[in-house]
């Protein structure tokens, strides 16, 4: 049997989606996987070939002539670098038909182009973000195993999921708690058994503090929320090392030790992602029952319409969508 | 002229000093730079060869022979993994006739082993660490430019100062005003042109927030603290991007476009610095009247005595050291 495609969002159309996405047709039509773009074809067709489709099950045949596109057309047309809240509602739209194309089988994975949340947000948009956006259209559906969404970034190796996103840095010290571990380590050790392949995961959780805290001398978190989350984990079978000093835990040999380290605010996850592998990063839900990966990267507003833009997160963002939908069996 | 030997400190008996001394010895016995210990010629030689030495001087012509040793006799024999503060005197004395030996120009450089602060602090230690400490001991001798001390980690290419050092996360944070960057960058400029033979120095500034604070959605430090500190530099000539989302700032291509980062907590600098070179990484202190770098890691009490312990970081403190030095015309 032949899996279903990858479904992809159309994202701001006056980013680098347009141009990204035609660029991982050419990169992936000989070998794979299979994708199409629900977006405006129009728009498509100015970056690269188009075969417009009808249904996500026409893409596999479309495929190899060119980008498939179901199409979502934009009220407005589009200008690089230049957002427009006149084309929000297809934006949205366009993620609401990916996730129900993923959730009937017929898409086998979602990718999200980026959008720009003050373009979403000027019309009207009510959600956090993309990812709680995802999340709250797939809330009814049946998912085995925590329930997430927990936002993991892979690349150059190594995968780091967050307890704390996008909050400043104070606030994502003022909120952490033992909960928020132990949440986040509990739908990452799932999801690296049912998502990633790993038989039997190995977690580490960084340290908030400069040496982890230092017995207390640098800092009283590891000993009050971060060690007990440990031990509460551990006592339920998680096989979970530290809190280990964050700068520890991300050379070559320390990243052998693990599948993925469980970070306690936003840069100490991104910095080592993307110190090892800045252009191919890839953002991953984690703990929902649609598989959704997205590139880690912005709307590029400023680079957006000049050729530049450089398409290896999103390539590789299809490429583990596809292989994670077909270890849940899509 | 031959250029003054590099002297090493004694650092904590009980932990890996004595050992990497050795393996540092072995390693650049041939191709110098040369340097010699302060430290016990019994403790030494049960590691490897050593040559006694009466001063400084001698050190050139003892090198090849063995780890020239100038005699400070530990009060206890050292066992290893086992910190005696019995021997704290002999750790400090250690440091300060390293530190006259370089300020009389009898040494090139100083470079510190490893202490523990807990052994120092049981004998009545008053600094708050070994930076500190050798910036007392220095405080009175004359030094171009701004005066440190300002900690700088160097290694895979990278190089990074930091704001704040051994503090609680939120504390660094709450310690965070735009005297601390300004005098960091000052100091850290500086010495790219002094000690590094950078002509015109290329700084890059990092934000405290995921994003840089994403225009203060994210965070306010940016625009209330980072930003002014960087325009006050700017204004004096001191070429310095940012503040710049510290999750950019260093995969292969952003650092080839500074000399150095100016990161504002611990973890923000030692977590890109260690990924790339974790057994590699040099501590220098910057804007001391001595030069003065360490190896970036701890005593290693829990691997003391097994032979396990990694020499690169010592050898490349050492080798750092004895180019400052060149560079300052040691």
């Amino acid at each position: 049997m032949t899996s279903a495609p990858v479904a992809l969002t159309l994202g701001d159309p006056a980013g680098v989606g347009p141009e990204i996405t035609a660029k991982a047709w050419a990169e992936l039509r000989k070998t794979g996987p299979c994708f199409f773009l629900i977006g405006d074809p129009q728009l498509a067709a100015a970056h690269g070939p188009v075969s417009p489709i009808t249904a996500a099950e026409e893409a596999a045949g479309a495929f190899a002539r060119g980008l498939p596109v179901l199409p979502v057309p934009l009220p407005s047309s589009a200008r690089p670098g230049s957002p427009d809240p006149a084309n929000a509602p297809a934006m949205i739209a366009s993620i609401e038909r990916a996730v129900v194309l993923a959730l009937s089988g017929a898409a086998s994975a979602v990718v999200t182009n980026p959008v720009s949340k003050a373009a979403l947000y000027a019309a009207g948009f009510q959600h956090p973000g993309h990812t709680e956006f995802v999340a709250e259209l797939v809330k009814d559906a049946p998912h085995s195993g925590p329930r997430g969404p927990v936002m993991m970034l892979a690349g150059g190796g190594l995968r780091v999921a967050l307890v704390t996103i996008h909050l400043p840095l104070a606030e994502a010290i003022a909120a952490l708690n033992a909960q928020r571990i132990i949440h986040a380590a509990r739908v990452t050790h799932h999801a690296l058994k049912t998502d990633f392949g790993v038989a039997a995961p190995r977690l580490a959780l960084a340290g908030l503090n400069p040496h982890a805290g230092e017995g207390g001398a640098l800092g009283r978190e590891e000993l009050e929320i971060v060690t007990p989350a440990a031990e509460t984990l551990r006592a339920e079978g998680v096989v979970i090392a530290g809190p280990l000093p964050a700068d520890t835990l991300f050379h070559e040999e320390a990243r052998a030790k693990y599948d993925a380290v469980i970070c306690l605010y936003h840069d100490q996850g991104l910095i080592p992602v993307k110190t090892l592998d800045f252009w191919g990063g890839v953002n991953v839900t984690l703990g929902l029952p649609v598989v959704r990966t997205s590139p880690d990267h912005g709307t590029g507003f400023d680079i957006a319409g000049k050729g530049a833009a450089r398409p290896e997160s999103l390539v590789a963002a299809i490429r583990m969508a596809a292989q994670i939908a077909a270890q849940r069996g899509r």
